[in-house]
């Protein structure tokens, strides 16, 4: 449910003017509200766009909303989807009317933008040891108590830096020891040994309460099925353990967290058998990537592949760009770059090309390189691109997409624009 | 001169509230107007500042302004820096208040962006033959007399589209002929018979007017200082061929324009052999990476390095990070990654760590890659680094640098934030 807090907030995203902050839309748009001009279900071929522009489609968005629900129900997950990946304000909250727990995110400046949006439940996939930063967390918990906050520690040393930034602070802050996800991989305590240490430490402090582990399984090294589920069921060893310890003494419930975009399938099969504990167990998956999916590096990655059964997410960006040369039979170039789309995981697919109304597949069109501002295209003999024509481009990686847009067009299949997605960054 | 028509928008940027929308500001400004917020020159390490956040330095930013005002004006340049780099109207203004005679960009939506500002100038480095685009583009024409506006052409299908686009309107507008820079280049017509072929398809519109012609040398295969001068001389010939074919009657300059960041030393010398033409020519240097400089592609690349007696630019950007993690001896993780960092060129560079108030040489500490939100560190036995040190990044490539940060602070060499910079991307 969108929390009350959220309806001033986001009804002051419809009240935005559209105007020089957000490209790609119709410069004679310039002057009416974001709502507005979604009120005019402008068509996003003809009705003035600019290109580049970048569109999401509803139907996939609203598809992909659904699944994740639904697959996270179905697996008896309790889901908080990083954030990361579109921080928009108004995802987050369709991400919480299809039955998210809450908004994972990486950094205090994202939770202060999912705060201004009324978000209720957040849980901070980093060690927060910044003291500005954690006396905002302190004063947010003390002016909200349906404000549930939960963040990493993976170090004593952190532990010690959080408990000084947060003397004479009221509520404790929730944490969870980060178990690393092998040797070589991301943050987190290498060892179990170490886990416990840490735990003593926040045990030691006023400011700290344990409140579970967590970590990012897609770190594991050289990740298979095999070593991604032996890595989850060490971190809910580590859980068992913590639990027997009496370390979760006093709680209502303990979180258990994990879950990318790539091994979800795994979270879901281990979590099932997490053993009776002391306390209920809040199963936390945290994936991101799904709310946009993507025509790259997610499409190969996605455990759906795995178990197609439970369904499938569908790509939901198109960045829509136009060829402004020609200049040999081999080679065009549009005009969107470094700027407009992800380059990190792979290069944009060119996918279909528009002349006249009429929509084909771009074929013997391929993107080769990426300047800021334009893409390098190669075209083989069997290419019709023209100067003027409209390619577009399906994208790799959400998180570098969503990234490079403030305002986003979401646009229904007939190519009627009914909204707008607005990203801070 | 910053126009009449520049201040009420810069002083709109002055009066916009600190709050969620701007990553890295402290937390306790919120609600203070940016301006309110410079006046009180808060320290950037200890006035409540949250990592990650980019900072320019203001006296490296105004040494370069001032450094490539000398340079232009020494070599009898006009200066048109692309912004594309910054897209930061306050540096668009700097610039021109130091000598510039306009602002270059790429695409429409930064011609918009200019023109909120009141830029008066603008050479569009780009074919443009969006139709939305160009009816805006001539309604500026038309609605400010001194709006001068160029942008390139590069085919005569791009003249046709233009001249369809732009039927109607009242005032013609200005074109210059893109002379590619070599078989394989980026854009730009090929040899010099397709460029009298592009010319006439202009001269056969009343909508298009000739101004001259350009290029860009950066793009020369296998640029060496030989090629890139054999390449400008080529675009100087053709200036000459066309105004001897009288294809410039009835201006009063010819655009003679070229100039990246890489080789403006090559254009300086070929543009000042530029032989007496029948009218006076405006010779348009375009370089944009000057302004922030960089510590890694353009440290490298500048032409200050092959002429050291004319001067140095200096890097202005430090990515100041916080260690989150600290989990082996040999591994690190700062809390800023690809959403906050340039990746595209080079990694950044651990310059210095920051313990207590002290700062020091990064020591044994390196960038070996960057998730989304972290950057992975090593470091050898000698680096000495806690979790919670912050440690200042250098960064390699200014435009992918600017375009992650919508609000930057510009602080002293004695960390007093005495400005920000406001970016739109």
């Amino acid at each position: 449910m969108t929390a009350d807090s959220a309806a001033e907030p986001l009804a002051r995203l419809a009240a935005e003017r559209v105007d020089h902050r957000f490209k790609g839309l119709p410069p004679d748009a310039d002057g009416l509200t974001v709502g507005e001009l979604a009120a005019q279900r402008r068509n996003l071929f003809t009705g003035g766009f600019t290109t580049p522009v970048l569109a999401l489609s509803a139907e996939r968005l609203e598809h992909n909303l659904k699944l994740m629900e639904v697959y996270a129900d179905r697996h008896g997950l309790a889901f908080a989807p990083h954030g990361k990946t579109s921080m928009a304000p108004q995802l987050f909250h369709r991400q919480i009317e299809h039955g998210a727990w809450g908004i994972t995110l990486a950094v205090p400046h994202q939770v202060r933008v999912a705060r201004a949006f009324g978000i209720r439940r957040v849980f901070l996939a980093n060690e927060l040891v910044d003291p500005a930063a954690l006396r905002w967390v302190a004063a947010e918990l003390d002016s909200d108590p349906e404000f549930r906050f939960v963040c990493y520690v993976d170090s004593v040393r952190g532990v010690e830096l959080m408990d000084a930034a947060l003397r004479g602070t009221s509520r404790p802050v929730d944490v969870v020891v980060e178990l690393a996800a092998g040797e070589g991989a991301r943050t987190g305590v290498r060892t179990e040994a170490e886990c416990a240490a840490v735990a003593d430490a926040v045990a030691g402090t006023r400011t700290l309460r344990l409140a579970g582990v967590a970590g990012y399984e897609g770190e594991v090294p050289r990740a298979d099925p095999e070593r991604v589920a032996a890595w989850l069921r060490r971190l809910v060893a580590l859980a068992v353990d913590f639990d027997k310890a009496g370390r979760f003494d006093g709680l209502d419930e303990i979180v258990v967290s994990a879950g990318g975009s790539a091994w979800f399938d795994a979270v879901a099969d281990v979590f099932a058998d997490i053993p009776e504990l002391s306390l209920p167990v809040l199963r936390l998956l945290r994936s991101g990537a799904y709310v946009s999916h993507d025509d790259g590096h997610y499409r190969k990655l996605t455990p759906f592949n795995r178990v197609p059964e439970e369904g499938a997410l569908e790509p939901a960006f198109r960045l829509w760009t136009q060829v402004v040369s020609r200049p040999t039979a081999g080679q065009a170039f549009v005009n969107a770059g470094k700027r407009d789309a992800a380059y990190d995981l792979d290069l944009p697919f060119a996918q279909v090309v528009r002349r006249d109304g009429a929509e084909r597949p771009a074929d013997g069109v391929s993107v080769t390189a990426l300047s800021d501002q334009h893409a390098w295209l190669r075209t083989t003999p069997e290419a019709d691109l023209e100067v003027g024509d409209w390619v577009g481009l399906g994208l790799s990686h959400p998180c570098t997409s969503f990234d490079k847009w403030p305002l986003i067009p979401v646009a229904e299949a007939d190519g009627a624009v009914v909204d707008y997605v607005r990203t801070y960054f």
